[in-house]
């Protein structure tokens, strides 16, 4: 204890030998990376003046603008005002069929892939117009036909009493009809798809996971939460989007983390003092409330979306869910997929470029060479020449690593040396 | 569809029809709900006059007050410089260790199973103080004596910067050396250990997941939080619980929910404004963040905490882990726990009691029955006859259910029944 202080800079922790960490030696200060960001926002968003929660609208492309040859079906977000009555105008139209001697059925939009397209020029996926109806007096469809009743019921109920379930409760209304959630949870997204409606507008949520600190502001269920003052924790991210509103912001990017580590690393440094953003993390596999909310936060308030993923299949898989959507929920990928989120790092690239040393890096499974190799396939990493190359490298390597790899040159390389230089080289793809 | 739904009272969704809702009738006006639940916090602090932000302590047990025939390790809660101190100590007695040429070795208190103990009085397993030798000029121990060096090495650092780190961060500083995580997690527990004091003390830190909602003030890392403005999302439990502070709160009572759907019900009925309670969720298995955040308002607030798990055997586990801490942890558990904590549902004899319908139980598997039987023999079941009746009860109808089958007499009999029901009439083992 006696010889504590003094002897500090002889037995000094190698990661703090500042000249010999990789490349900070050409960071540039501060104010010229936030230069660089401050074009970077403006190319996002010509017409607003720097950033700033703006309300101007360059309108995006949708699926009308388009003229494709297949049709396709889109949903919307719809008032709960509005869900009940579409759900009592399909109830009325069945009604009437009956009644005029033609029976019971539903026409349920379908869901499987072969409905699918991706849209290259949405850059997601989106389903198509096929349709199968779904008799009640038919041996095959019986059971489903019931169930979809019994949910457009409850949700008819939820819209009413204007409360938010989750699946699992709406599984255990009826336990002897759906037998297995999965049934209850098939159905619907069925029921979505045949009101037309998101589902977080049939106000079923699922757990929230994700997390989001820094340069926001927002409402929450009518309190005003600002996320510069969440500590390091953060602010958990609401599961009903439906009730988050009044966003403001003076970021200049939003930074989308894949990992909890990597999050908690960025939250404690206060990173987003010194290059003012909003940090954001569903802990891993998106969550819908984490996908809907950074959907939310990049078009109310028009910021680049830069992502830090692991360098490996599942971290690109992860960003495309982001980007373009998951298959199981095409039918919404309008709501909840955000466009043209950047890929930042840690890319296969990085690996050589920041000496990243051979332990560190870990060897890919034949699982994951296949993964890797699939996702080549795939029209939205096709899609971007960047991409293609970065994830060619990697299956050419056959090496991956994860973002917590870059802590072996000090636990906060990836704060002070490793983000600030990316931003200042716009290395982003 | 056509005979379905009039056959329940004309389409009225049942679980609107109030009084034919088991229990409903009984249920008295709230204030005198709350007069039960005042007795309950005198009770279970009978210096403080009612609820408040305390600082009174009738002073707890502890192992020292204990005569036990084996004698215990416990560490304690250490400042960063204290840790420093301790760990530079060490080196130096290793120091003279070798330049008196006794050689190099640490002296590290076993983990075993063999050296952990049951303590009754506490209501906690704690660790026995046997320890062993390992030494570095032995082939079987270099490595992991070359593992201890390093980590007391990396964590030295840490204090130095006074950084918090995750234990991936750790391994990711030498995977030459760790090899694998499991490597350096446990070296850092048996450095935890070694220099007596809580794993928290060393700044490494697991990923948070729990959230907490209610009527709780507390400062996280500086900022001031109030969990009643934190919207149906809640605040993210921070992953550091040195940088928690200032507790302050005037509920009566803590809600600890083992699952997320319960958790963002009652937060959306915001049941606290109600009955005045903390609401806290782990999300399922506690984390070791969770754990500490609720041991730390028990302690500091000196409120009872009431459980609300899942009747099955992982929900009687889950609260256990809360109480009186898992094996792995187990020289950390007077830290870790959180004492009497009252089990309040779903309890297997709820099931006849409230009539929940047969096809909303689950029949239990083997593994189930097997885990039960094995909780029937753990010192902290066995303690608490209510709990030994009550798991007798499940193993013997081998039926579990979930919180969520509640959700059977509509979504929020939970908030608007079960759980007033339950404090009005003191329904807590």
């Amino acid at each position: 204890m006696a010889e504590k202080k003094q002897k500090q800079k002889r037995r000094r922790p190698d990661s703090d030998d500042e000249s010999e960490l990789p490349f900070k030696n050409i960071l540039k200060p501060d104010p010229a990376i936030l230069e660089t960001l401050k074009q970077l926002v403006l190319a996002t968003n010509p017409k607003s003046s720097a950033a700033a929660s703006s309300s101007s609208s360059s309108k995006p492309l949708t699926l009308s603008d388009l003229n494709l040859s297949a049709k396709c079906r889109e949903v919307s977000d719809l008032s709960l005002s509005s869900v009940q009555s579409e759900i009592e105008t399909q109830i009325l139209q069945i009604a009437h069929s009956i009644l005029s001697g033609n029976g019971f059925a539903f026409q349920v939009p379908s869901r499987a892939s072969s409905n699918q397209l991706y849209v290259p020029e949405l850059d997601r996926i989106v389903l198509k117009d096929k349709t199968t109806l779904r008799p009640f007096a038919h041996v095959s469809s019986v059971r489903k036909s019931t169930i979809t009743t019994k949910i457009l019921a409850l949700i008819h109920q939820l819209c009413l009493k204007s409360i938010h379930v989750t699946k699992r409760d709406l599984f255990y209304t009826d336990v002897k009809l759906f037998q297995d959630q999965t049934q209850s949870d098939a159905v619907l997204d069925d029921v979505a798809c045949m009101l037309g409606c998101t589902r977080s507008s049939l106000n079923v949520i699922a757990s929230e996971k994700g997390v989001v600190v820094g340069r926001l502001i927002f409402s929450d269920n009518g309190d005003m939460i600002d996320c510069t003052k969440m500590g390091m924790g953060g602010k958990a991210i609401p599961p009903n989007i439906d009730r988050v509103g009044d966003m403001k912001s003076d970021a200049l990017f939003i930074l989308l983390v894949e990992k909890d580590a990597a999050y908690i690393r960025l939250a404690e440094d206060r990173f987003y003092n010194r290059f003012p953003c909003i940090i954001v993390t569903a802990k891993g596999q998106p969550d819908v409330a984490t996908r809907l909310f950074l959907r939310k936060m990049k078009m109310e308030l028009k910021l680049p979306v830069l992502a830090l993923v692991d360098s490996d299949p599942y971290g690109l898989k992860i960003l495309s869910v982001y980007g373009c959507g998951s298959k199981n929920m095409s039918y919404d990928s309008a709501n909840l997929t955000t466009p043209d989120i950047k890929w930042l790092g840690i890319r296969p690239s990085d690996l050589d470029k920041y000496k990243i040393p051979e332990q560190c890096r870990l060897p890919m499974t034949e699982q994951d060479i296949k993964t890797g190799k699939d996702l080549l396939e795939e029209d939205f990493v096709k899609k971007n020449p960047g991409w293609v190359e970065e994830l060619t490298l990697m299956v050419k390597t056959k090496q991956k690593a994860e973002i917590q790899a870059l802590s072996t040159f000090g636990f906060q390389y990836l704060s002070e040396v490793y983000l600030p230089l990316k931003l200042q080289q716009k290395d982003w793809l």
